[in-house]
């Protein structure tokens, strides 16, 4: 966020946001920004990635933003580009994760492994080669 | 991606990739970047937002990773930071998209604009302030 340009930083969603920021401190190594509660329950969550903002925020009817385990699948794949992507695969499936695809180079130009966490939510670790 | 901090590059699941380019160009301003076709259909495209990436695939079942249209919903609200969050939710309400939250400053330190694109997506723009 301290680039000149643009970054995204996703907002997934969960039945249990806390549950979620336990999972992700153990199996990716995600720092815990802050969290806002809102009448007891978590309103939005902020974790880093090796520096990466992202967010966590319990499912929110109104936008039908619904985990994927409600919803019954995804619409939107999480890819990051990190430092080490086998790594952090291995980790994560260490921790709990699915292995999607194990880490493998493309001839398009990418190092990419991909996990499902225990909430639904693919993560895709990747980096330029 | 030329960062020396990790970077997310979010993957977000459409019915139809290449009206979505066409929606995106005009909307957001995106540039496309590269289209990997499969059998006649998208397999993948890459585009840029003020220099951060982002992907388009074609529904995929084998990973229940469809379109919000096909699932009723969204499990990841794809949040970016851009230099200005009004006049970007202003083009992209100008293109198509419907306005979900106008520019806002909030306590907790972001501006922040949402919008839903015609495809069923969430976008926050935001800002550090």
């Amino acid at each position: 966020m301290e680039n000149n340009h643009a970054a995204f930083a996703p907002m997934l969603s969960f039945s249990d946001g806390f549950a979620a920021i336990e999972f992700y401190k153990k199996a990716f190594g995600a720092e815990t920004y802050r969290v806002f509660d809102h009448e007891g329950r978590m309103h939005v969550g902020e974790m880093f990635i090796e520096g990466a903002l992202f967010r966590l925020r319990e499912e929110t009817p109104k936008w039908n933003f619904m985990s994927p385990g409600t919803l019954g699948g995804i619409t939107v794949q999480v890819c990051i580009f990190v430092a080490d992507p086998g790594a952090m695969a291995d980790r994560a499936v260490a921790a709990g994760a699915t292995l999607v695809n194990p880490v493998q180079d493309w001839d398009y130009g990418y190092r990419q492994a991909t996990v499902k966490d225990p909430f639904g939510h693919y993560w895709q670790f990747e980096k330029k080669i």
